[in-house]
């Protein structure tokens, strides 16, 4: 794809780019999709460059649907980076060379470059991600076993974390990453898997009745020794409502 | 300043801007400042370009420091704005024309330009707003009053607003906005002002003490006919830790 794109970057927004990181959660596990290629030992975020004739946010769509094949998913610009120095000459140089590209036809690349992030949760199990070409490793991996990073990929990264934890307190949580009906131990375990810490139990219960996004149903878990735990699914028009508005728990 | 920036535009990143959303608060008024260039009939928000040798945060606080005079200000990164038709060319023009700049020479200027918003909150009567020339206005406008603005700068200021609301569940607010010593019900005035809806005093007075950056003093507030309230001041290691760390009210 560089190579490409370096041959058409007038095509394309000079000194931006889009970096995603795209959180992959599945029984009570969030790993993050990462990419190495063959220009540096160390692995990245899935990025791209931003179309002069597209949104910044349809650009980062579609680097979510090349990556992972899926679409309608949420997706959320979190932050933009840019210090000076987060560029790195060697990294771009190495792939110039890479390509046989000449460091002149290849200034464009090696610009300065100021980099907006998404992030996005889905379910790892539902994404098949998508190599760009075959010397390409992509993967997911657990968020507490990421190797080096490429660039500020680690601070995006962390940033992006941060980020989402903090909006666990503004909006719902768990659409497309549960099952249809779940358990509130099942909503709860997901919940702590992305704070990283233990929820005390009645608490959670009470918060998460209180936002009012969760139908009670008439069945239990079934294959369960004793004690079958309350089967729920998510009230998808309430849902949405919070999801737009806010959980609003505020002043 | 476009016009020295036209002439030296090789020196900044291309098609990026920083525009500033800055709220004033005093006296339970809140306002943002705004700027009338003689290019158009509408208001803008103040903002700049990124020098290529300077961090996209430097930048902002340069804007700021250049409109208000103020420095070390809560100054806060909180989304970039890139729809493909948020530039106008015909403002765009009416910029090259009024300083007699040919399409030509001043491309860099009207190619698509993706912005950064930033947004800050100051004390608006410790602020000295300052002209880039004698042809523009600057001005504190009521945050209800605003006029028409340029491009998409309603949008930029309608997200900040709402950020900020949003972050007064994160974060605290009032250092440097009140005097130093001040009461419950002036504080909470301040958060009634920028959520623009009335509190509940002893839910406020409760979810504010929580919170632990308060110190009471023996003092009440005097001149008051009867029932002097007592006075507080931050405790400002508290308050930048909080700051640091949010609210954590969470899960």
């Amino acid at each position: 794809m560089p190579k490409k794109i370096i041959e058409n970057s007038e095509n394309y927004q000079p000194g931006l780019s889009i970096d995603c990181v795209i959180f992959g959660f599945h029984d009570n596990q969030l790993k993050v999709l990462l990419i190495k290629t063959p220009f540096d030992e160390k692995w990245s975020l899935p990025g791209g460059f931003i179309p002069i004739e597209e949104d910044i946010d349809t650009a980062a769509v579609t680097v979510l649907k090349e990556r992972t094949g899926m679409q309608g998913i949420f997706l959320r610009q979190f932050a933009t980076f840019g210090r000076v120095k987060r560029n790195d000459l060697d990294f771009g140089n190495a792939v110039l060379d890479h390509y046989d590209i000449s460091r002149e036809d290849g200034k464009w690349f090696t610009q300065r470059f100021i980099t907006i992030g998404y992030y996005a949760l889905i379910d790892f199990l539902k994404a098949v991600p998508q190599k760009e070409n075959s010397q390409e490793i992509i993967e997911w991996i657990d968020h507490k076993e990421v190797p080096e990073l490429i660039l500020d990929h680690r601070e995006i990264l962390d940033k992006a974390l941060n980020t989402l934890r903090i909006e666990l307190n503004l909006m719902p949580v768990g659409y497309n990453l549960l099952p249809e009906k779940f358990t509130i131990p099942q909503l709860q375990k997901l919940y702590e898997t992305i704070l990283d810490r233990k929820l005390d139990r009645r608490n959670f219960l009470r918060k998460i009745t209180n936002i009012g996004i969760l139908n009670k149903l008439d069945e239990k878990k079934s294959n369960v020794a004793h004690k079958a735990p309350n089967l729920y699914t998510f009230d998808t028009d309430k849902y949405k409502e919070v999801l737009k508005n806010g959980l609003n728990q505020g002043w």
